[in-house]
């Protein structure tokens, strides 16, 4: 065992004392309120944050989906946040059912900050949290107690009286004591229940406290014990929403939300599919989708899940695990036989009763309630998700996909996979990549080519011989190489192309191998993929390039238009 | 909304009745018998079950950290799992102090079968389950209490009988109520005892009872529950070792296991960093890091996590998810200003205090513990894993490496952090790719080439100018295409390279674009990886051939054996 001996290095975690606990006889029979804290908590921790467009992406599909809390940033504390908040307000873009939520830290020119940020919106949550974890007093901030108490009561009033002298905001007030969970508990209540003092909070204009479990320490049910602990402890529990924002450090972030609101919490914060810093927020999605497996509505809608994983993998630039629940590429598929023959009988009994309630073996869900297919529950391998699409393509042709392309592909297929109603098997999804990108021959045909070049030179010359609306062309181009050849060659010839991004990949070995060329080239105002095959590499270069010119005339002109004229 | 009601589909779990449950009260003090099901749960469950190879691997590295017991796989079923397990035994590759187990239906020939795969081990527990959910008995079986009953302890007979006729065997029996969360728990109870009987456990001779989650269809605290209930109300409890098998449907795996192992289980089935079935099994790693945090020493050794988590995703063919806790690429990183202070604070505290109790802010664990570095905490993007690595090259050098490639590469950036101890920066990687990969020339190096073809002819005839080791030579070759032309050139000058892999992309736009090739060559009896840079593609493929030999010759022979002899 070379691991250290963790008992003089590490300490169990305090439980508090709560013999007497209730949450574990409850149920959980109505949603919490959801908070997404994906464009903020999710965001900061992508190694690259997201741009405005994704901003503005994640939060119209955040809507989309039923959030009505989302945390959209810490304006204070970035620029693009505090734009993107401005742009919100400035256009508009908040559904009156909404509220927005901005982060800042308990220091007054951040505060006064935050609501020139927020000025002119119509919800507004202002969140505003401090440390309160004894290690953190001491060692990061080097106050006691009444200091730690008084960073939290003055912000509180800052907030107050800003918001006070706004009256055209609807404001809402959420203070964390951040890292409840390894804060003494007494001293929890206690700044909390100064901060209500301070803040005025009253059964009608009830303020969000929000306990984070910053860095997941100890099994879920300590958690719940705390929150139990603190609802039952805390002076006018009826002035207060109370809210739990889990992470996942020790992979029980969903146990610890579900258990945490048994013990009485009201609002949950979290994340699609569990960004956020280190190990993630604790997932939304999985709550969401774990409560109407048990019959009750989330009030989120995640009917059709795969599309959202697609855009949220997009907007955060991180996968999704195929193991995922309710999600992943694998969670619906069976791959031993005795699985599969148990869910056919299953399917089959459920034919002769779907009025029963949902019993089928060993699927938790209906795939389709999540969108997704029951081919895909007992077909190995034909998911019509990306993730299948292209692990077949690899696996049975050789065809190693770029990621943007796989996600253009994977539509085609699922096309195909809608048109027919039937299982897509690997033929069909090479057969349909072969129709989309290696066989349009039109109005452009590569019939040859002759390169050459000198030595002591990187300049080489190309001549080829193209084949356009059936009438053969002799074009000629030079440049550092052949690609750059091809497309000097081309532009003389009137198309226009310039590579973006260029793949090559070889495909099979030794006498038999091919090189497999994909590009991406801007055409006009459009970006276009094309692929070519060839068993030399500056032919399937090139290829793929006529490729994405004939792809690009056959989507953006109507035939028609496709002439010699319109090219040259 | 477009989910469907789900108050008509579903239905909620109904509890077990356990008021009186005294495990959330419980704290783990001691680690349960672990037990891997990798090669039999997680193996049925890839895309591309393990090779012979692969199974080999995987049960070496779980030996190597520690398992005592190894579910090898399901010999009855499989020809692959009965020739492996043959394999094991027939070349006394099982270390005395593990026991390996094998899974079978409650079938007599299965039965028969598993017991001929298992001739001649020296402990082997031998693992028979069916099916005692109630839809289960209904829906896929056809068959009432009684004969579900009846099946289980004709099996147990049998089973009983074959072992007692191989006394040469340290044998164990195990025995699973499949679906054991979805049966009526009194039922569980009643088939459990009657196979107990029939198979004669005693406290001397206990047997196994493994209580599957086969899939998790309530919060964690139920199974607690259900654990708890069904070890207060069987029988002769000395006479069992309680084994807990969850899955993670609703994304509670590991926290079912621990509230289990509190509710009173002995062991618990798993797998490395969560493979399985659908969304997977419960994830051992995660489990045993989480006691080791609480002071418990688990047992196994994960003091070097990042190999492991490499072996386990190659033999897979899975990914383990960046936020994996304790293991993904980004959950010792910390992006966000104030936690980086923190942490910085935390860690300045620690050096004056090294024999304190671990408490640094955000951390739950010392990364040292775990092999990772302190540098990847507190550095954006420079983690020495292949993902940073892989990262940092791509986003800010448009350096693509293949996967294979990335892995070496990464082993490259490790030794220049160890030998430096410092920070690694973006230019110190690529300055390191560089170094490893562009800039040996010796003994070879490619001065200039000149490519001719004629249209309609596949054929490319290149002429090269190259230096070896000062000299200048001209190779001459032809081949379809200019890479396989270079190929035939290097032969008829004594380098046989044979291209396995082939990789180029674009790096830039415009007029500075460039082309990066990557291939990986055989040279003998090796495999190695080369790359060139170039704005031409046939010059940058060259390159990169070039390179492979290069490295080839100063990796694997004496300098001084490099001469022109040794190559021509």
């Amino acid at each position: 065992m070379m691991l250290t001996d963790p008992s003089v290095k590490y300490r169990p975690f305090v439980a508090v004392d709560l013999p007497d606990r209730q949450w574990p006889s409850q149920r959980i029979e109505s949603p919490p309120i959801w908070c997404s804290v994906d464009m903020r908590d999710g965001n900061q921790a992508l190694i690259d944050p997201m741009d405005m467009e994704r901003k503005r992406r994640f939060f119209a599909m955040l809507v989309e989906l039923g959030f009505k809390q989302i945390e959209v940033g810490f304006p204070s504390a970035s620029q693009i946040d505090f734009d993107y908040v401005r742009e919100l307000i400035e256009q508009d873009l908040v559904p009156d059912d909404v509220t927005i939520q901005v982060l800042t830290q308990a220091r007054p020119h951040l505060i006064e900050r935050t609501f020139e940020a927020l000025q002119g919106a119509k919800n507004a949550i202002v969140h505003v949290y401090n440390a309160t974890d004894p290690m953190f007093r001491r060692v990061v901030f080097n106050v006691d107690k009444p200091e730690c108490i008084k960073i939290a009561t003055d912000a509180t009033a800052q907030i107050r009286d800003l918001m006070a002298a706004r009256p055209e905001t609807h404001w809402t007030f959420q203070y964390s004591p951040e890292l409840f969970t390894s804060t003494e508990m007494d001293f929890a209540v206690e700044i909390v229940e100064a901060v209500m003092a301070t803040y005025g909070a009253t059964a009608e204009k009830p303020m969000i406290v929000n306990l984070p479990a910053t860095v997941e320490v100890a099994t879920p049910n300590n958690y719940a014990d705390q929150i139990e602990w603190f609802c039952r402890n805390i002076n006018h529990r009826d002035r207060l929403i109370v809210s739990v924002h889990p992470h996942n450090d020790r992979g029980t972030g969903v146990a610890a939300a579900e258990l945490a609101v048994m013990a009485g919490a009201d609002r949950v914060e979290g994340t699609l599919f569990g960004n956020g810093e280190r190990t993630g927020n604790v997932d939304i999605v999985t709550l969401a989708m774990n409560l109407y497996t048990q019959g009750v509505h989330p009030g989120l809608d995640f009917s059709n899940i795969t599309p959202i994983m697609r855009e949220v993998e997009y907007c955060n630039q991180l996968p999704v695990h195929p193991r995922h629940p309710y999600v992943g590429d694998l969670v619906f598929t069976a791959f031993s036989g005795s699985h599969q023959d148990a869910i056919k009988k299953g399917m089959s009994e459920r034919r002769n009763h779907p009025e029963a309630v949902w019993d089928v073996p060993y699927l938790p869900i209906d795939p389709l309630d999540v969108g997704r297919s029951y081919e895909a529950v007992i077909r190995v391998n034909s998911q019509s998700g990306k993730g299948g699409v292209s692990y077949l393509l690899e696996e049975e042709h050789g065809i190693e996909l770029p990621r943007r392309l796989s996600i253009e592909f994977s539509h085609v297929v699922q096309d195909v996979a809608e048109r027919t109603g039937k299982e897509i098997t690997s033929q069909m999804i090479f057969q349909a990549f072969a129709d989309e990108y290696l066989e349009q021959t039109s109005p452009l045909a590569l019939i040859n080519h002759r390169l050459s070049s000198e030595a002591d030179s990187p300049r080489v010359t190309l001549e080829a011989a193209i084949d356009q609306d059936g009438q053969r062309h002799t074009i000629a181009g030079a440049g550092n190489g052949p690609l750059a050849a091809f497309i000097k060659a081309l532009a003389a010839h009137g198309v226009d192309a310039e590579i973006i991004d260029y793949h090559e990949h070889s495909r099979g070995q030794g006498s038999d191998a091919e090189a497999v060329a994909y590009v991406e080239v801007r055409l006009g105002e459009e970006a276009v993929f094309g692929v070519g095959i060839d068993e030399s590499i500056t032919s399937a270069s090139m290829k793929a390039v006529i490729s994405a010119v004939n792809r690009h005339r056959s989507t953006q002109a109507p035939a028609a238009n496709v002439t010699a004229a319109s090219l040259a």
